[in-house]
């Protein structure tokens, strides 16, 4: 077992040895954008899709919608870099949202997020494996297989640690942005050159008949969904090397240089060539096609879409970064389990980690890998948190600037602004697909109150007061668990002897072993004369109750004479792991119900097995 | 979760109540028969089938291979009816072989069966469940889901205890046998009163061209697959109300009795109708087609279908009633966990239950519900207990009658030697389904001598010998895990107090709570000014390493001056058992961790939250 741990997960580090696996800004784009970076593969053909639900001539409205998604996009990065710079020990939405708008909205954003990151690794992993059957069909029965297969390999790498799963990113990220830029720049390039005709369906102002606001803001709504992974490096400043918050807003701003070209190149491309998506070929793919037709144009179309898939298959791991991240933080604040607060061999959260996989799988069984219908769904969990964090900057830079906040927050609210539509667009025109949101974040936020009500009680509980003294004890009586009379049970009354002034042997007969009751009590005062032998008649098959009743009986007694009460329960360790079912199945359930006993205190003698 | 255990499984019963608890005859037959009874429905069409492979001529000899299947029947019938009056105890074949032919002999019997079973239920519920989905057939896709369902519900029936279990029984087994009572008499009425014309496809005695005895003796041994049932009642005597070896003897006649006219009856039917399998439509539910075609049969052929749908159902239990007490009498002997030897709540043997529930629905999972191929394995896995249990008893009369023991065992003898005809038919005609049964025996075989081995190991380590003495230890040295000073702290601290003449207060301190080490040292000082306070560093992330080597530490020393070494880990209760997940998880590392060490006493200081 920790060998095989060892192999997968790595040498356990120190926690010294931090520095050195923190990331530099070429490892944080690997690690970070291939979430944002994977949206180019679908968002144009998002836009394109509602748009050609009113007729193939509205494709050039697609211009209009990217120069507003870039604006979007835009001031979401000018307001992230703000929130890197102002919160450098990782802020994120629930921590921008939280400080600044109040616990609720905090959570708001955090829920979102939470779910959200499930949501982004089940659907970019299903994507990834549609890409790759589509590269290698006769793997196609087997998506939901390689689904499954990507998450575990994302979550193993990532419990090895930053530094290496960005190592294992290096290669699909930047050979897709490599092969994107000659894509963008070989289709300009021809395009100049005229040897790429203009074949639009229509040109940019043409008068298209059924236009409507309602369908341009769909279309709208459907491409900013390529905008979902610009939260992640703002949740994790910490992970880059110093100076942090500078490296990170550096690499924010890169990311979304290379997110903004990418995406409006392709959109062009796509204008110009005129191409309408169909069944068994993306949208991109077609581009690429058209673009690379040219002698040897082939290979470079090829590589495109190996690049592609590949990119696909890990923009899943920007949700590992940030969902162990967000934990951690909601975790410090009591609204989840302490668990997810500490840290692994690795120096990663590895509970963190382990519980989005687990969740994403959960999701891909559900849907048995057909996700596509969770991005609606996706799209507001991430568009709440937006609105929430660039609201939030408002207020905060109202607080430090008072009057002259406006000109600090001029990116914030324009984002806050296109955010909250559209939020609202979503709900307005999406409702079929978006209502869970509305029963998942209140149940979620349910579930923060009562863990953080849970602790906060606990805590009360725990407060030492005026009237807490240390206790004298006048003397302690051990009850030991004797069955047979071996040298566990003479080591273990040995103890006994050694820690109380009365101690009793408790021998549990059940009708099958009461024949023998005479002969251990015998072999027992042999040993131990002096001795209380007590045998417990078990009229259950069930060994447990019987105990605890005499337990129940011993302890009153005791706490009258102002005694403590201990009982020994002895366990084998076996030498090799899979002995531990043929042990002990007794001694677990006997300690676990003593345990409920306020008053006794359970001792576990441990007797290690040498063969 | 008590409550929903005590719905679904029932108020826990005490020993005493065994009695009322054990089966009639009337009971017994339907919590034991149905296996045998069900294979009814498939019995003459395996036969039919193998025939057919060579002509429709061929199907005759069904007839005569009928016969000889009574035989065998004749002769297991009157041979377990031996071993039932000679092991009342509950013998089955693992008892018998193991205590006449041997270990070895008694394992291979012993393995077999407990593989057999799983498959049993596994093939028995997805039977079931096609039968169910033939009826119902808006089902049709569920069919892998009904058959997990159908397991589990027969798992908590099992569980519920075994007169529970019957009754439930009564209304599918009685129903199968007066509705097949119903069949094979109208035929017999019908072909006597001349309305059902003889339409066989070939005479008795026609020369087949072609015909060989390689086809008869696979027909043979496929037919012989209907009596794998017969075993089960030999196994669980126990369960019988007394006298119980007379009643169980009188069952097994009865049973078998059925059986014989069941299947003589059907086979012959079905050779004076001419039936020939067809798609979609079994060979019993032909004759039943047959038999009721006259004004007003279409009911009793509905209800004969209904039936037939039931038995296949509950077939499977009579491997739930075989396999806890063979999993028993292994355990007993050290080749199985010892955890098969506890009666649950109810009586029944809860953990064997529950691994049969468990292997089935792993068998129906790997091969999706398509369990047919399953039978050859299942049929070896059943003729060679049955063979060696035969063996078994003829070396018994051996041994009690001397010279005379022919007279006795005849019975025996012609069983064995059908038994072993069939493992080799089996073997030579049909090896590339059973091969399995050579890999998986040898494997279990294996795991029972390790389990042996290891608990034969085990005694010999704990066995007191003349070097063995109480140890009279000159002190104890406590030492307390204590995080911030709260009332478990005190707590704890003063029970140490109370045991140990040197208590050390063992304060782990990490990295992110270094900086408030002093102000807790100095909140503990207050309340125990006298008790060392040590801070252990940790500079990996990781808790639980300088935890123990921490201890490892102080124990050395204690050890030195002859003292005892404890390690007091509080732990929280919480009031509801969902909030486990927030706590403790620290303490459960530690605990285990803690465990590998000799001499080190683990206690739980438990705390119990009252909110």
């Amino acid at each position: 077992m920790k060998n095989i741990k060892k192999i997968l997960v790595g040498q356990p580090l120190k926690s010294t040895d931090d520095d050195s696996h923190l990331l530099t800004k070429l490892q944080a784009l690997a690690m970070l954008s291939s979430d944002a970076l994977s949206s180019i593969a679908y968002g144009t053909e998002q836009i394109v899709l509602v748009l050609l639900t009113l007729s193939t001539a509205a494709i050039w409205y697609s211009i209009p919608i990217a120069i507003l998604v870039l604006i979007l996009l835009a001031s979401l990065t000018l307001s992230y870099r703000q929130i890197i710079k102002a919160y450098p020990q990782g802020g994120g939405a629930y921590v921008v949202s939280s400080e600044n708008l109040g616990d609720n909205a905090g959570l708001i954003a955090g829920g979102s997020l939470l779910v959200d990151y499930m949501l982004t690794v089940a659907v970019s992993v299903s994507a990834g494996a549609d890409a790759i059957t589509a590269t290698i069909p006769f793997l196609h029965s087997y998506n939901l297989e390689i689904s499954m297969v990507l998450v575990l390999l994302l979550m193993v790498m990532n419990l090895r640690g930053l530094r290496e799963s960005a190592g294992f990113l290096l290669v699909p990220v930047y050979t897709f942005i490599t092969a994107t830029v000659i894509l963008i720049g070989v289709g300009l390039f021809r395009i100049a050159t005229g040897s790429l005709p203009f074949n639009a369906t229509a040109s940019i102002g043409t008068f298209v008949p059924g236009v409507s606001m309602v369908l341009l803001l769909k279309a709208f709504s459907s491409g900013s969904a390529s905008l979902t992974g610009v939260e992640a490096i703002s949740n994790a400043v910490p992970f880059f090397k110093k100076p942090k918050a500078k490296n990170a807003a550096a690499t924010l701003a890169i990311m979304a240089l290379i997110l903004g070209v990418f995406f409006s190149g392709i959109t062009f491309l796509n204008y110009w060539l005129g191409i309408i998506p169909k069944a068994g070929s993306t949208v991109l793919s077609q581009v690429a096609h058209n673009v690379f037709s040219f002698p040897g144009g082939g290979a470079l179309y090829y590589i495109f879409q190996i690049a592609t898939a590949m990119i696909l298959a890990v923009a899943a791991n920007t949700g590992f970064s940030a969902f162990p991240m967000l934990a951690f933080n909601l975790a410090k604040n009591k609204y989840m389990p302490h668990m997810y607060m500490e840290k692994g061999d690795r120096l990663g959260y590895s509970n963190g980690i382990i519980s989005l996989a687990l969740g994403a799988i959960v999701l891909l069984f559900v849907f048995d890998g057909n996700t596509e219908r969770l991005i609606p769904l996706y799209s507001i969990g991430v568009f709440v948190p937006f609105a929430l964090s660039q609201t939030g900057m408002v207020v905060k830079w109202h607080k430090e600037y008072g009057k002259n906040f406006l000109k600090h927050s001029i990116s914030n609210i324009i984002g806050a602004f296109i955010s909250y539509a559209i939020v609202l667009i979503l709900i307005a025109l999406r409702f079929k697909d978006v209502w869970p949101f509305f029963l998942i974040l209140p149940a979620l936020i349910y579930m923060f109150y009562r863990i953080k009500k849970h602790y906060v009680q606990v805590a009360e509980q725990l407060r030492l007061t005026e009237d807490v003294h240390a206790t004298e004890y006048t003397g302690n009586t051990v009850i030991v668990l004797v069955g047979n009379v071996t040298r566990v049970a003479v080591g273990a009354i040995s103890y006994a002897e050694s820690i109380g002034d009365e101690v009793v042997a408790m021998h549990v007969s059940t009708k099958e072993t009461k024949h023998k009751n005479a002969k251990v009590e015998a072999e027992f005062k042999e040993y131990f004369p002096d001795i209380r032998f007590s045998i417990v008649e078990s009229s259950y098959r069930d060994v447990v109750r019987p105990v605890v009743r005499f337990v129940d009986l011993v302890s009153k007694a005791a706490q009258k004479k102002g005694k403590t009460v201990t009982v020994i329960v002895p366990q084998f360790v076996p030498n090799k792991r899979w002995q531990n079912i043929l042990h002990n199945q007794m001694s677990i359930r006997i300690r676990y119900y003593l345990g409920f006993k306020d008053n006794v205190i359970v001792s576990t003698y441990s007797y290690n097995l040498k063969k």
